[in-house]
């Protein structure tokens, strides 16, 4: 039997700790390439590079892994992948991370591992993106491998509907406290921000963004609520954004005679 | 009575005629506060800056508007806008564009234009976010003006839904071909895409991206199939992006012990 075909991204550059604990769990049931981007590009969301070239080369950081590092954004890498580097080798499943930090709730619509699986997902490739719950490159990733290894064998052996991917949290605990894994949806939650004002030596006034994540959604079906009660959370999301409980009462707009 | 309060931010620049035209619609119905991107944000989807420090400082360009250019991308422009500018005052409404181009279909989750409006909605600002099917620079906004200001009024009378947001396409069309408004559903549509490949003066490769927007949605409900047959298209749209209708077969994937 032939082997499955992974490809495997993150958005946290190809250095990071997490995309190699990714790819050891990968090449345990597939055969797996990597093309992920040569810099850190946390919050690009969706973005794709339109105005600049990209660049991309082969690395080795990965043994004998078929491995490129990408100048473009994680959705770039996910586009490069299909069209560049595998052309009529279609995946059988795309991983996107293990991410250094949340990709739940509101989250995901600023994640680049997010947006590069849903950008497989867009290719008809099933896909999944994984976050673990501690930002740190330190961080430890070999009480989720199990978890993950069960998902990505599940996705390769059932599928998943065409467009849609699974955005996977998992909590920074030992393995002996992870309760197992919750499907359930994305919670209503969203960043309070501000930004800090400083001067730079040349006395010009500039800001960075800092926030602080707040969850008012009450349910104990979210994906907030399975990570605060030790599960993984396992949200099946789309790129369908229609907001269709709206449509009908909208409909009333259209009933206006405009005079130029 | 007081005049409501819009804010206005595109994603192709404070110096674009889209965002020219929705500022001379957007002062006829309240007070108006501009804060853009200072270089063009085509495709930069909900990417925010974090690892870089955003500046933004007045301009002049909009008359006696109150305006405002910032470094970062359309989502960033409305969280300076929200958290620096504004402070204490809340927008009524936000419109972003007039974006050169489509944002129809799957355009929704690249778009800077809507991802700044989706922004505003995630901050309980009903938003709207308007584009062009044209991408030139010398773009006939005309036509479009009438329905753009019927729409904003409406919002300003009617609000929305907290966390909703309207992406609305407008056809290139003169006045008497446009047929109406039309709501409805974002199509499953998508690009097929391919790289260009090009040496540089030191003779490296880079590509640069380019693709063909295809509909295979054979619908009649969707924003695709309105503009294809001169009607505006209203999409009702939120950040919500789990797929409900998954959640239930997905459920099985819980029921399983893993050993570590």
């Amino acid at each position: 039997m032939q082997r499955p075909l992974i490809l495997v991204t993150n958005d946290d550059g190809s250095a990071a700790p997490g995309i190699r604990a990714l790819v050891e769990v990968a090449k345990e049931l597939g055969d797996v390439i990597v093309v992920a981007p040569d810099s850190p590009q946390s919050g690009k969301g969706h973005a794709i590079t339109i105005d600049d070239p990209i660049r991309f080369h082969a690395i080795d950081i990965f043994g004998e892994i078929e491995a490129y590092e990408c100048s473009g954004t994680p959705v770039d890498c996910v586009k490069i992948a299909k069209h560049v580097v595998l052309k009529d080798r279609k995946p059988d499943l795309c991983v996107s991370g293990i991410n250094h930090g949340s990709n739940a709730a509101i989250n995901i619509i600023y994640s680049g591992t997010l947006s590069a699986a849903m950008e497989a997902s867009l290719e008809g490739i099933p896909s999944i993106g994984f976050s673990l719950l501690d930002y740190s490159f330190s961080a430890d990733f070999e009480p989720a491998k199990p978890y993950i290894k069960h998902l990505m064998s599940y996705i390769l052996e059932n599928g998943l509907e065409h467009g849609s991917l699974l955005n996977v949290n998992i909590p920074a605990l030992p393995y002996e406290d992870i309760k197992g894994l919750k499907v359930c949806r994305q919670a209503d939650a969203r960043w309070v921000e501000e930004f800090q004002e400083a001067l730079d030596p040349r006395g010009q006034k500039y800001y960075w963004l800092t926030g602080k994540f707040v969850n008012e959604d009450e349910g104990d079906d979210t994906d907030v609520w399975a990570l605060d009660n030790n599960y993984i959370s396992v949200v099946p999301s789309m790129h369908d954004l229609t907001n269709y409980k709206a449509l009908d009462t909208l409909k009333e707009v259209e009933a206006v005679t405009i005079e130029s």
